[in-house]
């Protein structure tokens, strides 16, 4: 509730009409997709956001898939995370966008640059990992199961840590000079990396709060604004 | 030429009736994917495949797209793609397809293994790393623009070299004990791995012909047969 009024109210203040559809926990998929079909077809509507993660009882992907990819404002589908995948127009899953538009800003070359990324779910990790290969960047995928992490992170130039594991990532591991970025949040204001030991030797990282959280909202505001460009004919991707 | 003489002769053998649609060269992409949607709508027809790579005029990707989700045996559309990547049901791409196979039969553990994949193509690198991923192996993508590939290589518990560039995986960077899949061809009966070196520290290792090419076509007549299967109502996924 919190998340969606932070991006409700920053919706007001770019002048974009969000609405509100609140559905009760007892929702099933079936109904839940309908919904989100019927504001698919809905000509009022130009961005949807499904705000997840879902009650347990509930096929997300199902879900997800029933809304239109032009209106896929959130870049959740399999077809936005296709189109990210092999480089084609389409949106960008917000986070991992954010993520982008910051090493952009910060003018980090990442062609031949060795990243890793801590976390492969379907929205963040995966995604991101795409992004930052479609930049020629070599990337390497690293979760749960992963052995040696240390010695992993340790050979990264870049680190974007996805994972909701409070300070997985240890400054100790971080190479002299690294760039990274922190998409971690988990309770008590604390993010995926140990950001105190770690500034110490990055080039650049991200806070947790204030780093990648408002970009990831900025990204949605942004791609809202371009997808009703695009519905209402005022500009072609 | 040689390739589809070769699919279509292994679809007789199989009993799979097969239909060769040979498109002029100056065929332009609206007229390729008007023929590919027509096979998709052909009760008679159960899967597609386009041979490819096709002409530098046509857009691939655009051809790609207009193969129905259900027919899509080569495993080449983002839907495809997506369900590689999400573990969902769906058609692998048959190269990946076949080297997971190859995997399984040999009981290659994956599970925190370090996969290194030296290729990124929509078709073969880019879903072999996401096969791969899904059954918890720790995935680098390397590519032309990776700067030490050697070094990689050396760190890797399973190699997927799937490139195109003879012996580009020296044999001297083979981890010991380490499996190797050489997806690679190239003239002359070449892979991208040299082979000659690296089975001296291999555990396993594939060879070129007659490692993952047999198996690609392997996977392609396996999953027409599911794909008829399904669409005549005698199976579900």
């Amino acid at each position: 509730m919190t998340y969606v009024r932070m991006k409700r109210a920053r919706c007001a203040k770019a002048g974009i009409e969000s609405r509100l559809v609140s559905l009760p926990a007892t929702t099933t998929t079936a109904e839940l997709v309908e919904t989100l079909q019927s504001l698919s077809q809905d000509a009022g509507v130009h961005g949807i956001l499904l705000q997840h993660p879902v009650g347990p009882h509930i096929d997300e992907r199902a879900a997800f898939e029933a809304i239109a990819p032009e209106k896929d404002v959130d870049g959740v589908t399999m077809s936005s995370f296709g189109a990210m995948s092999f480089g084609l127009p389409g949106f960008a899953s917000c986070t991992p966008g954010g993520i982008m538009r910051l090493l952009d800003e910060y003018e980090v070359d990442l062609a031949g640059q060795h990243a890793v990324v801590v976390g492969r779910s379907a929205i963040l990790g995966k995604p991101v990992g795409m992004l930052l290969l479609a930049r020629d960047a070599t990337v390497t995928y690293c979760h749960s199961r992963t052995t040696d992490l240390a010695a992993i992170v340790q050979e990264a130039d870049v680190v974007v840590a996805a994972v909701g594991r409070p300070r997985l990532v240890r400054g100790e591991d971080v190479k002299p000079g690294a760039v990274v970025i922190d998409a971690g949040y988990n309770p008590g204001n604390v993010g995926d990396v140990d950001f105190d030991t770690a500034r110490t030797r990055a080039r650049l990282i991200t806070p947790v709060p204030g780093g990648v959280g408002p970009m990831t909202i900025a990204v949605l505001l942004a791609q809202t604004v371009d997808a009703a460009s695009i519905q209402l004919g005022l500009a072609g991707r």
